[in-house]
Protein backbone atom coordinates (compact mmCIF):
# COMPACT_ATOMS: atom_id res chain seq x y z
CA UNK A 1 0.00 0.00 0.00
CA UNK A 2 2.80 2.35 0.41
CA UNK A 3 4.13 4.91 -1.87
CA UNK A 4 7.40 4.55 -4.05
CA UNK A 5 9.62 7.56 -2.40
CA UNK A 6 9.47 8.70 -6.42
CA UNK A 7 5.56 8.27 -6.39
CA UNK A 8 5.59 10.28 -3.46
CA UNK A 9 7.98 13.51 -4.04
CA UNK A 10 5.74 13.80 -7.17
CA UNK A 11 3.00 13.87 -5.10
CA UNK A 12 4.21 16.73 -2.99
CA UNK A 13 5.82 18.39 -5.76
CA UNK A 14 1.85 18.44 -7.07
CA UNK A 15 0.61 19.65 -3.66
CA UNK A 16 3.17 22.19 -3.64
CA UNK A 17 2.21 23.39 -7.09
CA UNK A 18 -1.19 23.73 -5.89
CA UNK A 19 -0.75 25.68 -2.93
CA UNK A 20 1.33 28.22 -4.69
CA UNK A 21 -1.52 28.72 -7.01
CA UNK A 22 -4.32 28.42 -4.18
CA UNK A 23 -1.79 31.30 -2.28
CA UNK A 24 -1.65 33.45 -5.64
CA UNK A 25 -5.96 32.80 -6.57
CA UNK A 26 -6.58 33.94 -2.85
CA UNK A 27 -4.21 36.92 -2.94
CA UNK A 28 -5.93 38.19 -5.96
CA UNK A 29 -9.73 37.41 -4.64
CA UNK A 30 -8.77 38.80 -1.31
CA UNK A 31 -10.06 42.52 -0.46
CA UNK A 32 -6.91 44.25 -0.99
CA UNK A 33 -4.10 45.67 1.97
CA UNK A 34 -4.48 48.69 3.04
CA UNK A 35 -8.45 49.40 1.90
CA UNK A 36 -11.13 49.99 4.63
CA UNK A 37 -11.80 48.66 6.89
CA UNK A 38 -8.28 48.33 7.29
CA UNK A 39 -7.68 46.37 10.41
CA UNK A 40 -10.49 43.92 9.32
CA UNK A 41 -9.18 43.03 5.74
CA UNK A 42 -5.67 43.17 7.66
CA UNK A 43 -6.51 40.10 9.92
CA UNK A 44 -8.54 38.01 7.24
CA UNK A 45 -5.17 38.08 5.57
CA UNK A 46 -3.02 37.46 8.61
CA UNK A 47 -5.21 34.07 9.14
CA UNK A 48 -5.42 32.92 5.27
CA UNK A 49 -1.82 32.98 4.98
CA UNK A 50 -0.78 31.12 7.45
CA UNK A 51 0.79 28.54 6.18
CA UNK A 52 -1.65 26.18 5.68
CA UNK A 53 -1.88 23.15 3.45
CA UNK A 54 -4.46 24.00 0.81
CA UNK A 55 -5.37 20.34 0.76
CA UNK A 56 -8.91 21.53 0.29
CA UNK A 57 -8.32 23.56 -2.91
CA UNK A 58 -5.77 21.18 -4.01
CA UNK A 59 -8.47 18.57 -4.02
CA UNK A 60 -10.93 21.32 -5.72
CA UNK A 61 -8.22 21.41 -8.22
CA UNK A 62 -7.75 17.97 -8.53
CA UNK A 63 -11.20 17.07 -9.06
CA UNK A 64 -11.98 19.64 -11.40
CA UNK A 65 -9.26 18.20 -13.32
CA UNK A 66 -10.10 14.62 -13.16
CA UNK A 67 -13.67 15.86 -14.73
CA UNK A 68 -12.37 17.62 -17.25
CA UNK A 69 -12.50 21.04 -16.10
CA UNK A 70 -10.27 23.89 -16.20
CA UNK A 71 -7.91 25.64 -13.30
CA UNK A 72 -9.99 28.37 -13.96
CA UNK A 73 -12.91 27.05 -13.20
CA UNK A 74 -11.92 25.45 -10.31
CA UNK A 75 -10.80 28.95 -9.10
CA UNK A 76 -13.32 30.76 -7.39
CA UNK A 77 -14.65 27.41 -5.81
CA UNK A 78 -10.95 26.89 -3.79
CA UNK A 79 -10.21 30.24 -2.45
CA UNK A 80 -13.99 30.15 -1.10
CA UNK A 81 -13.54 26.84 0.19
CA UNK A 82 -10.18 27.89 1.99
CA UNK A 83 -12.13 31.43 3.36
CA UNK A 84 -14.42 29.10 4.98
CA UNK A 85 -11.82 26.77 6.32
CA UNK A 86 -9.83 29.44 7.56
CA UNK A 87 -13.20 30.90 9.06
CA UNK A 88 -13.30 27.79 11.29
CA UNK A 89 -9.88 27.68 12.45
CA UNK A 90 -10.11 31.74 13.08
CA UNK A 91 -13.26 31.07 15.69
CA UNK A 92 -12.62 28.23 16.45
CA UNK A 93 -9.82 29.54 18.35
CA UNK A 94 -11.36 31.75 20.13
CA UNK A 95 -11.15 31.93 24.48
CA UNK A 96 -14.79 31.09 24.49
CA UNK A 97 -14.35 27.91 21.94
CA UNK A 98 -10.74 26.07 22.03
CA UNK A 99 -8.72 28.52 23.56
CA UNK A 100 -5.65 29.01 21.57
CA UNK A 101 -3.00 31.37 21.84
CA UNK A 102 -1.19 29.80 18.62
CA UNK A 103 -1.93 28.47 15.42
CA UNK A 104 1.17 26.92 13.02
CA UNK A 105 3.23 28.48 15.87
CA UNK A 106 2.40 32.47 15.30
CA UNK A 107 -0.13 34.20 17.63
CA UNK A 108 -3.81 33.39 16.76
CA UNK A 109 -5.75 35.60 15.05
CA UNK A 110 -7.31 36.79 18.26
CA UNK A 111 -4.22 37.13 20.12
CA UNK A 112 -2.88 39.19 17.25
CA UNK A 113 -5.51 41.69 17.16
CA UNK A 114 -7.83 41.55 19.56
CA UNK A 115 -11.17 39.49 19.87
CA UNK A 116 -13.53 41.63 18.09
CA UNK A 117 -11.75 41.65 14.86
CA UNK A 118 -11.40 38.06 15.35
CA UNK A 119 -15.01 37.54 15.33
CA UNK A 120 -15.63 39.82 12.69
CA UNK A 121 -12.40 38.96 10.27
CA UNK A 122 -14.05 35.16 10.56
CA UNK A 123 -17.38 36.56 9.70
CA UNK A 124 -16.03 38.73 6.92
CA UNK A 125 -14.16 35.16 5.65
CA UNK A 126 -17.52 33.57 5.69
CA UNK A 127 -19.31 35.95 3.57
CA UNK A 128 -16.11 36.43 1.44
CA UNK A 129 -16.50 32.61 0.56
CA UNK A 130 -20.10 33.14 -1.00
CA UNK A 131 -19.41 36.33 -2.17
CA UNK A 132 -17.05 34.83 -4.85
CA UNK A 133 -19.22 31.76 -5.61
CA UNK A 134 -22.04 34.61 -6.40
CA UNK A 135 -19.66 35.17 -9.40
CA UNK A 136 -19.90 31.67 -11.11
CA UNK A 137 -23.24 32.41 -13.11
CA UNK A 138 -25.24 29.68 -13.32
CA UNK A 139 -23.39 27.40 -11.15
CA UNK A 140 -23.73 29.49 -8.61
CA UNK A 141 -26.87 28.67 -6.86
CA UNK A 142 -25.60 24.85 -6.84
CA UNK A 143 -22.44 25.55 -5.49
CA UNK A 144 -23.42 28.25 -2.48
CA UNK A 145 -26.06 25.45 -1.56
CA UNK A 146 -22.92 22.65 -1.21
CA UNK A 147 -20.53 25.12 0.69
CA UNK A 148 -23.37 26.13 3.13
CA UNK A 149 -24.36 23.20 3.40
CA UNK A 150 -21.03 22.14 4.56
CA UNK A 151 -20.57 25.04 6.33
CA UNK A 152 -23.70 25.22 8.60
CA UNK A 153 -25.34 23.92 11.30
CA UNK A 154 -25.92 20.69 9.65
CA UNK A 155 -22.02 20.35 9.13
CA UNK A 156 -18.58 22.26 10.65
CA UNK A 157 -21.04 24.52 12.74
CA UNK A 158 -22.69 21.09 14.16
CA UNK A 159 -19.63 19.52 14.64
CA UNK A 160 -17.66 21.89 16.82
CA UNK A 161 -20.59 21.74 18.42
CA UNK A 162 -20.47 18.84 19.30
CA UNK A 163 -16.68 18.62 19.72
CA UNK A 164 -17.68 21.36 22.82
CA UNK A 165 -19.94 19.02 24.08
CA UNK A 166 -18.05 15.99 23.71
CA UNK A 167 -15.09 16.98 25.30
CA UNK A 168 -16.86 18.58 28.50
CA UNK A 169 -18.74 15.09 28.80
CA UNK A 170 -15.71 13.26 28.68
CA UNK A 171 -15.45 9.40 27.33
CA UNK A 172 -16.78 9.78 24.08
CA UNK A 173 -17.67 6.40 22.05
CA UNK A 174 -16.24 5.79 18.56
CA UNK A 175 -19.25 6.34 17.03
CA UNK A 176 -19.35 10.04 18.43
CA UNK A 177 -15.64 10.70 17.40
CA UNK A 178 -16.43 8.88 14.00
CA UNK A 179 -19.64 11.72 13.55
CA UNK A 180 -17.37 14.90 14.63
CA UNK A 181 -14.80 13.67 12.14
CA UNK A 182 -17.43 14.08 9.51
CA UNK A 183 -18.59 17.20 10.17
CA UNK A 184 -15.83 19.04 11.29
CA UNK A 185 -13.60 17.57 8.20
CA UNK A 186 -14.73 15.45 6.18
CA UNK A 187 -17.58 17.70 5.14
CA UNK A 188 -15.85 20.44 4.08
CA UNK A 189 -13.19 18.23 2.03
CA UNK A 190 -16.06 16.16 0.38
CA UNK A 191 -17.92 19.60 -0.58
CA UNK A 192 -14.32 20.40 -2.40
CA UNK A 193 -14.18 17.41 -4.56
CA UNK A 194 -18.41 18.16 -5.10
CA UNK A 195 -17.65 21.58 -5.92
CA UNK A 196 -14.53 20.75 -8.17
CA UNK A 197 -17.09 18.61 -10.56
CA UNK A 198 -19.52 21.35 -10.43
CA UNK A 199 -17.48 23.73 -11.72
CA UNK A 200 -15.99 21.37 -14.23
CA UNK A 201 -20.01 20.88 -15.34
CA UNK A 202 -19.91 17.01 -14.60
CA UNK A 203 -22.47 14.56 -15.06
CA UNK A 204 -24.18 13.86 -11.74
CA UNK A 205 -23.31 10.67 -11.53
CA UNK A 206 -19.37 12.37 -11.32
CA UNK A 207 -20.36 14.65 -8.77
CA UNK A 208 -21.94 12.37 -6.35
CA UNK A 209 -19.17 10.36 -6.70
CA UNK A 210 -16.82 12.68 -6.41
CA UNK A 211 -18.76 13.61 -3.07
CA UNK A 212 -17.83 10.41 -1.89
CA UNK A 213 -14.56 10.37 -2.36
CA UNK A 214 -13.65 13.81 -0.46
CA UNK A 215 -16.00 12.30 2.51
CA UNK A 216 -13.57 9.19 2.75
CA UNK A 217 -10.45 10.89 2.26
CA UNK A 218 -11.35 13.90 4.59
CA UNK A 219 -12.24 11.01 7.52
CA UNK A 220 -9.21 9.47 7.04
CA UNK A 221 -7.13 12.52 6.75
CA UNK A 222 -8.74 13.51 10.01
CA UNK A 223 -7.55 9.70 11.63
CA UNK A 224 -4.60 10.66 10.79
CA UNK A 225 -4.37 14.19 12.57
CA UNK A 226 -5.81 12.50 15.61
CA UNK A 227 -2.64 10.04 15.13
CA UNK A 228 -0.18 12.78 14.48
CA UNK A 229 -1.10 14.75 17.70
CA UNK A 230 0.10 11.71 19.61
CA UNK A 231 3.05 10.74 17.26
CA UNK A 232 4.29 13.76 15.77
CA UNK A 233 7.03 15.87 16.92
CA UNK A 234 6.61 19.89 17.19
CA UNK A 235 9.06 20.80 14.36
CA UNK A 236 7.50 19.17 11.98
CA UNK A 237 3.78 19.36 13.11
CA UNK A 238 4.29 23.22 13.59
CA UNK A 239 1.65 22.77 16.48
CA UNK A 240 2.31 21.09 20.32
CA UNK A 241 2.08 17.31 19.83
CA UNK A 242 -0.40 15.82 22.98
CA UNK A 243 -2.65 19.19 22.27
CA UNK A 244 -6.04 17.58 21.88
CA UNK A 245 -4.80 14.53 24.39
CA UNK A 246 -4.82 17.17 27.03
CA UNK A 247 -7.42 19.20 26.31
CA UNK A 248 -9.85 15.80 26.90
CA UNK A 249 -10.83 16.24 22.91
CA UNK A 250 -12.67 13.47 21.16
CA UNK A 251 -10.44 12.08 19.09
CA UNK A 252 -9.84 8.57 17.42
CA UNK A 253 -7.33 7.49 20.07
CA UNK A 254 -8.46 8.32 22.92
CA UNK A 255 -11.31 6.19 21.95
CA UNK A 256 -9.51 3.37 20.48
CA UNK A 257 -5.81 3.43 21.37
CA UNK A 258 -2.72 3.93 19.56
CA UNK A 259 -3.15 1.03 17.22
CA UNK A 260 -6.84 0.71 16.91
CA UNK A 261 -6.13 4.84 15.55
CA UNK A 262 -3.64 3.60 12.98
CA UNK A 263 -5.93 0.22 11.93
CA UNK A 264 -8.56 2.70 11.34
CA UNK A 265 -6.82 4.88 9.53
CA UNK A 266 -5.94 2.00 7.10
CA UNK A 267 -9.40 1.10 6.84
CA UNK A 268 -10.28 4.75 5.89
CA UNK A 269 -7.28 4.54 3.38
CA UNK A 270 -9.22 1.89 1.55
CA UNK A 271 -12.53 3.09 1.67
CA UNK A 272 -10.71 6.17 0.05
CA UNK A 273 -9.16 4.33 -2.31
CA UNK A 274 -12.68 2.41 -3.48
CA UNK A 275 -13.94 5.55 -3.38
CA UNK A 276 -11.32 6.87 -5.96
CA UNK A 277 -12.13 4.20 -8.15
CA UNK A 278 -15.63 5.11 -8.10
CA UNK A 279 -14.12 8.26 -9.69
CA UNK A 280 -12.38 6.31 -12.87
CA UNK A 281 -9.15 7.06 -10.99
CA UNK A 282 -6.68 3.70 -10.90
CA UNK A 283 -3.49 2.95 -8.66
CA UNK A 284 -0.87 5.73 -10.49
CA UNK A 285 -3.76 8.17 -10.73
CA UNK A 286 -3.50 11.35 -8.61
CA UNK A 287 -7.34 10.77 -7.01
CA UNK A 288 -5.78 7.36 -6.00
CA UNK A 289 -2.52 7.48 -4.38
CA UNK A 290 -2.90 10.78 -2.81
CA UNK A 291 -5.01 8.72 -0.62
CA UNK A 292 -1.56 6.45 0.70
CA UNK A 293 0.13 10.11 0.54
CA UNK A 294 -2.06 11.50 3.45
CA UNK A 295 -2.02 8.14 5.22
CA UNK A 296 1.68 8.34 5.29
CA UNK A 297 2.15 12.02 6.53
CA UNK A 298 4.29 13.23 9.18
CA UNK A 299 2.56 16.80 9.41
CA UNK B 1 -45.43 65.73 6.34
CA UNK B 2 -47.11 63.78 9.06
CA UNK B 3 -49.68 60.45 8.43
CA UNK B 4 -53.31 61.63 8.73
CA UNK B 5 -53.90 59.16 11.88
CA UNK B 6 -55.77 56.51 9.89
CA UNK B 7 -52.85 55.91 7.61
CA UNK B 8 -50.67 55.98 10.42
CA UNK B 9 -53.07 53.65 11.42
CA UNK B 10 -53.27 51.79 7.84
CA UNK B 11 -49.15 51.34 7.90
CA UNK B 12 -49.11 49.53 11.14
CA UNK B 13 -51.32 47.33 10.39
CA UNK B 14 -49.62 46.25 7.05
CA UNK B 15 -46.56 45.84 9.14
CA UNK B 16 -48.41 43.45 11.56
CA UNK B 17 -49.34 41.29 8.66
CA UNK B 18 -45.98 41.31 7.02
CA UNK B 19 -44.77 40.42 10.87
CA UNK B 20 -46.76 37.63 10.93
CA UNK B 21 -45.59 36.57 7.52
CA UNK B 22 -42.04 36.48 8.17
CA UNK B 23 -42.34 34.87 11.44
CA UNK B 24 -44.51 31.96 9.55
CA UNK B 25 -41.80 31.69 6.61
CA UNK B 26 -38.77 31.95 9.13
CA UNK B 27 -40.77 29.01 11.19
CA UNK B 28 -40.83 27.03 8.08
CA UNK B 29 -37.26 27.80 6.96
CA UNK B 30 -35.25 27.54 10.15
CA UNK B 31 -33.77 23.89 11.24
CA UNK B 32 -36.51 22.07 12.99
CA UNK B 33 -36.45 22.03 16.77
CA UNK B 34 -35.08 19.29 18.55
CA UNK B 35 -33.02 17.98 15.54
CA UNK B 36 -29.33 17.60 15.97
CA UNK B 37 -27.05 20.24 16.55
CA UNK B 38 -29.80 21.19 19.21
CA UNK B 39 -28.56 23.46 21.17
CA UNK B 40 -27.35 25.70 18.18
CA UNK B 41 -30.70 25.05 16.69
CA UNK B 42 -32.33 25.99 19.36
CA UNK B 43 -30.38 29.09 20.06
CA UNK B 44 -31.17 30.22 16.60
CA UNK B 45 -34.61 30.11 17.13
CA UNK B 46 -34.04 31.67 20.64
CA UNK B 47 -32.73 34.68 18.29
CA UNK B 48 -34.65 35.29 15.97
CA UNK B 49 -38.10 34.79 17.47
CA UNK B 50 -36.98 37.41 19.83
CA UNK B 51 -39.94 40.10 19.18
CA UNK B 52 -38.00 42.12 15.84
CA UNK B 53 -40.06 44.29 13.75
CA UNK B 54 -39.30 41.96 11.12
CA UNK B 55 -38.75 45.77 8.99
CA UNK B 56 -36.22 44.14 6.55
CA UNK B 57 -38.01 41.67 5.15
CA UNK B 58 -41.41 43.82 5.45
CA UNK B 59 -39.30 46.25 2.42
CA UNK B 60 -38.18 43.11 0.53
CA UNK B 61 -42.23 42.10 0.33
CA UNK B 62 -43.11 45.49 -0.43
CA UNK B 63 -40.83 46.20 -3.38
CA UNK B 64 -41.08 42.39 -4.39
CA UNK B 65 -45.14 43.05 -4.98
CA UNK B 66 -44.58 47.21 -6.29
CA UNK B 67 -42.56 45.32 -9.15
CA UNK B 68 -45.08 42.63 -9.42
CA UNK B 69 -43.58 39.66 -7.85
CA UNK B 70 -45.93 37.62 -5.64
CA UNK B 71 -45.00 36.57 -1.80
CA UNK B 72 -43.60 33.36 -2.61
CA UNK B 73 -41.43 34.65 -4.45
CA UNK B 74 -40.11 37.16 -2.13
CA UNK B 75 -40.10 34.50 1.05
CA UNK B 76 -36.85 32.95 0.78
CA UNK B 77 -34.69 36.10 0.28
CA UNK B 78 -37.06 37.51 3.22
CA UNK B 79 -35.93 34.67 5.77
CA UNK B 80 -32.26 35.16 4.36
CA UNK B 81 -32.30 38.83 5.16
CA UNK B 82 -33.64 38.49 8.55
CA UNK B 83 -30.97 35.89 9.30
CA UNK B 84 -28.26 37.75 8.39
CA UNK B 85 -29.90 40.76 10.64
CA UNK B 86 -30.20 38.50 13.89
CA UNK B 87 -26.46 36.81 13.12
CA UNK B 88 -25.31 40.84 13.20
CA UNK B 89 -27.11 41.34 16.67
CA UNK B 90 -26.28 37.90 18.25
CA UNK B 91 -22.68 38.46 17.44
CA UNK B 92 -22.34 42.18 17.88
CA UNK B 93 -23.90 41.39 21.53
CA UNK B 94 -20.71 39.32 22.68
CA UNK B 95 -18.79 40.42 25.35
CA UNK B 96 -15.93 40.98 23.38
CA UNK B 97 -17.75 43.39 21.10
CA UNK B 98 -20.91 45.44 22.45
CA UNK B 99 -21.43 43.40 25.66
CA UNK B 100 -24.76 43.56 26.02
CA UNK B 101 -26.97 41.34 28.29
CA UNK B 102 -30.26 42.35 27.29
CA UNK B 103 -31.89 42.29 23.75
CA UNK B 104 -35.85 43.35 23.44
CA UNK B 105 -35.82 42.70 27.44
CA UNK B 106 -34.43 39.35 27.22
CA UNK B 107 -31.06 37.31 28.05
CA UNK B 108 -28.75 38.45 24.69
CA UNK B 109 -27.90 34.61 23.45
CA UNK B 110 -24.55 34.63 24.84
CA UNK B 111 -25.93 34.44 28.20
CA UNK B 112 -28.93 32.29 27.76
CA UNK B 113 -26.37 29.81 25.54
CA UNK B 114 -22.60 30.54 26.36
CA UNK B 115 -20.50 32.50 24.46
CA UNK B 116 -19.22 29.62 22.17
CA UNK B 117 -23.08 28.25 21.36
CA UNK B 118 -23.78 32.22 20.69
CA UNK B 119 -21.14 32.50 18.29
CA UNK B 120 -21.70 28.81 16.77
CA UNK B 121 -25.47 30.28 16.48
CA UNK B 122 -24.69 33.38 14.86
CA UNK B 123 -22.35 31.77 12.10
CA UNK B 124 -25.13 29.81 11.49
CA UNK B 125 -27.97 31.94 10.53
CA UNK B 126 -25.14 33.42 8.57
CA UNK B 127 -24.46 30.62 6.56
CA UNK B 128 -28.45 29.31 6.59
CA UNK B 129 -29.21 32.57 4.63
CA UNK B 130 -27.25 32.04 2.00
CA UNK B 131 -28.63 28.23 2.09
CA UNK B 132 -31.54 30.14 1.55
CA UNK B 133 -30.74 31.67 -1.63
CA UNK B 134 -29.22 28.72 -3.17
CA UNK B 135 -32.73 27.55 -3.64
CA UNK B 136 -33.60 30.44 -5.96
CA UNK B 137 -32.69 28.73 -9.08
CA UNK B 138 -31.68 31.31 -11.86
CA UNK B 139 -31.38 34.44 -9.59
CA UNK B 140 -29.08 32.28 -6.60
CA UNK B 141 -25.76 34.19 -7.74
CA UNK B 142 -27.28 37.27 -8.03
CA UNK B 143 -29.08 37.26 -4.77
CA UNK B 144 -26.17 35.93 -2.89
CA UNK B 145 -24.05 38.53 -4.53
CA UNK B 146 -25.92 41.42 -2.98
CA UNK B 147 -26.43 39.73 0.64
CA UNK B 148 -22.90 39.27 0.61
CA UNK B 149 -21.90 42.75 -0.32
CA UNK B 150 -23.89 43.95 2.01
CA UNK B 151 -23.00 41.50 5.07
CA UNK B 152 -19.39 41.38 4.38
CA UNK B 153 -16.26 43.65 5.19
CA UNK B 154 -17.27 46.02 2.78
CA UNK B 155 -21.04 46.11 4.62
CA UNK B 156 -22.16 45.03 8.14
CA UNK B 157 -18.72 43.75 9.09
CA UNK B 158 -16.54 46.69 8.25
CA UNK B 159 -19.74 49.23 9.53
CA UNK B 160 -19.17 47.22 13.00
CA UNK B 161 -15.60 47.74 12.92
CA UNK B 162 -15.96 50.97 12.19
CA UNK B 163 -18.23 51.35 15.34
CA UNK B 164 -16.16 49.68 17.75
CA UNK B 165 -12.74 52.02 16.51
CA UNK B 166 -15.13 55.54 16.81
CA UNK B 167 -16.45 54.01 20.81
CA UNK B 168 -12.90 53.61 21.44
CA UNK B 169 -11.62 56.63 20.12
CA UNK B 170 -14.35 59.07 21.05
CA UNK B 171 -15.27 62.52 19.42
CA UNK B 172 -16.32 61.26 15.58
CA UNK B 173 -17.25 63.43 12.77
CA UNK B 174 -20.56 63.90 11.76
CA UNK B 175 -19.46 62.19 8.05
CA UNK B 176 -18.15 58.95 10.64
CA UNK B 177 -21.06 58.45 11.94
CA UNK B 178 -23.01 58.47 8.63
CA UNK B 179 -20.37 56.03 7.19
CA UNK B 180 -21.49 53.44 10.09
CA UNK B 181 -24.84 54.15 9.72
CA UNK B 182 -24.82 53.64 5.97
CA UNK B 183 -22.69 50.37 6.78
CA UNK B 184 -24.00 48.94 9.51
CA UNK B 185 -27.60 49.40 9.08
CA UNK B 186 -28.96 51.08 5.52
CA UNK B 187 -26.46 48.38 3.78
CA UNK B 188 -28.95 45.62 4.44
CA UNK B 189 -31.95 47.67 4.39
CA UNK B 190 -30.79 48.77 0.88
CA UNK B 191 -29.94 44.98 0.15
CA UNK B 192 -33.40 44.21 0.88
CA UNK B 193 -35.34 46.37 -1.31
CA UNK B 194 -32.61 45.38 -4.12
CA UNK B 195 -33.28 41.62 -3.30
CA UNK B 196 -36.98 42.15 -3.50
CA UNK B 197 -36.91 43.87 -7.21
CA UNK B 198 -34.57 40.85 -8.27
CA UNK B 199 -36.52 37.94 -6.95
CA UNK B 200 -39.51 39.81 -8.53
CA UNK B 201 -37.27 39.25 -11.95
CA UNK B 202 -37.44 43.27 -12.61
CA UNK B 203 -35.33 45.55 -14.97
CA UNK B 204 -31.91 46.72 -14.07
CA UNK B 205 -33.06 50.34 -13.99
CA UNK B 206 -35.79 48.96 -11.11
CA UNK B 207 -33.32 47.44 -9.39
CA UNK B 208 -31.26 50.45 -8.80
CA UNK B 209 -34.20 52.42 -7.96
CA UNK B 210 -35.03 49.71 -5.22
CA UNK B 211 -31.95 49.92 -4.04
CA UNK B 212 -31.44 53.56 -3.87
CA UNK B 213 -34.61 53.56 -2.01
CA UNK B 214 -33.86 51.20 0.84
CA UNK B 215 -30.30 52.72 1.43
CA UNK B 216 -32.20 56.69 1.84
CA UNK B 217 -34.94 54.73 4.05
CA UNK B 218 -31.92 52.89 5.65
CA UNK B 219 -30.44 55.52 6.87
CA UNK B 220 -33.80 58.05 8.15
CA UNK B 221 -34.34 54.54 10.04
CA UNK B 222 -30.74 54.36 11.78
CA UNK B 223 -31.15 58.36 12.40
CA UNK B 224 -34.75 57.88 14.29
CA UNK B 225 -33.02 55.12 16.29
CA UNK B 226 -30.16 57.20 17.58
CA UNK B 227 -32.88 59.87 18.71
CA UNK B 228 -34.81 57.14 20.12
CA UNK B 229 -31.94 56.30 22.28
CA UNK B 230 -32.21 59.39 24.10
CA UNK B 231 -36.12 60.27 23.58
CA UNK B 232 -37.55 57.03 24.04
CA UNK B 233 -38.71 55.62 27.16
CA UNK B 234 -37.74 51.84 27.96
CA UNK B 235 -41.32 50.41 27.95
CA UNK B 236 -41.98 51.75 24.83
CA UNK B 237 -38.50 50.91 23.29
CA UNK B 238 -37.52 47.15 24.74
CA UNK B 239 -34.33 48.38 25.72
CA UNK B 240 -33.12 50.88 28.13
CA UNK B 241 -32.58 54.73 26.33
CA UNK B 242 -29.32 56.25 26.96
CA UNK B 243 -27.37 53.35 26.48
CA UNK B 244 -25.75 54.33 23.14
CA UNK B 245 -24.77 57.56 24.90
CA UNK B 246 -23.75 55.80 28.27
CA UNK B 247 -21.40 53.76 25.77
CA UNK B 248 -19.69 56.65 24.36
CA UNK B 249 -21.54 55.19 20.93
CA UNK B 250 -21.15 57.07 18.03
CA UNK B 251 -24.64 58.63 17.25
CA UNK B 252 -25.88 61.25 15.15
CA UNK B 253 -27.02 63.07 18.69
CA UNK B 254 -23.52 62.79 19.97
CA UNK B 255 -21.95 64.68 16.75
CA UNK B 256 -25.29 67.07 16.16
CA UNK B 257 -27.30 67.33 19.35
CA UNK B 258 -30.77 66.48 19.52
CA UNK B 259 -31.85 69.47 17.50
CA UNK B 260 -29.32 68.63 14.96
CA UNK B 261 -30.20 65.19 14.86
CA UNK B 262 -33.67 65.48 14.20
CA UNK B 263 -33.09 68.15 11.43
CA UNK B 264 -30.92 65.42 9.94
CA UNK B 265 -33.59 62.25 9.98
CA UNK B 266 -36.30 65.06 8.10
CA UNK B 267 -33.34 65.59 5.57
CA UNK B 268 -33.17 62.01 5.66
CA UNK B 269 -37.06 61.27 5.28
CA UNK B 270 -36.85 63.89 2.57
CA UNK B 271 -34.13 62.15 0.46
CA UNK B 272 -36.12 58.80 0.79
CA UNK B 273 -39.25 59.68 -0.31
CA UNK B 274 -37.36 61.00 -3.09
CA UNK B 275 -35.93 57.37 -3.65
CA UNK B 276 -39.27 55.96 -3.39
CA UNK B 277 -40.42 58.59 -6.23
CA UNK B 278 -37.59 56.44 -8.08
CA UNK B 279 -39.52 53.97 -7.53
CA UNK B 280 -42.31 55.31 -9.09
CA UNK B 281 -44.37 55.37 -5.57
CA UNK B 282 -46.74 58.79 -5.30
CA UNK B 283 -47.89 59.94 -2.18
CA UNK B 284 -50.52 57.41 -0.62
CA UNK B 285 -48.69 54.02 -1.86
CA UNK B 286 -46.35 52.31 0.66
CA UNK B 287 -43.67 52.54 -0.35
CA UNK B 288 -43.72 56.60 -0.01
CA UNK B 289 -45.99 56.77 2.97
CA UNK B 290 -43.60 54.15 4.84
CA UNK B 291 -40.93 56.53 5.50
CA UNK B 292 -42.66 59.11 7.26
CA UNK B 293 -44.30 56.47 9.32
CA UNK B 294 -40.43 55.52 10.45
CA UNK B 295 -39.94 58.75 11.08
CA UNK B 296 -42.42 59.34 13.45
CA UNK B 297 -42.01 56.01 15.22
CA UNK B 298 -41.77 55.84 18.80
CA UNK B 299 -40.17 52.07 18.94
Amino acid sequence: MSLAPARAAEIESWLGEARAWTDRELDRLLPPVGSEPRRVHEAMRYAVFGGGKRLRPAIVRLVAAHCGGTEREAALVAAAVECVHTYSLVHDDLPCMDDDDLRRGRPTVHRAYGEAVAVLAGDALLTHAFQLLARSGPLAGELVGVLADAAGAAGMVGGQDLDLGATRAGAPTSAEVARIHELKTAALIAASAEMGAIAARSRPTERIAAQAYGLALGRCFQAVDDILDVTGDAATLGKTPGKDQAAGKATLVAVLGLDGARQRARELAAEARRAAEGLGAVKGDLAYDLVAHLLERRA
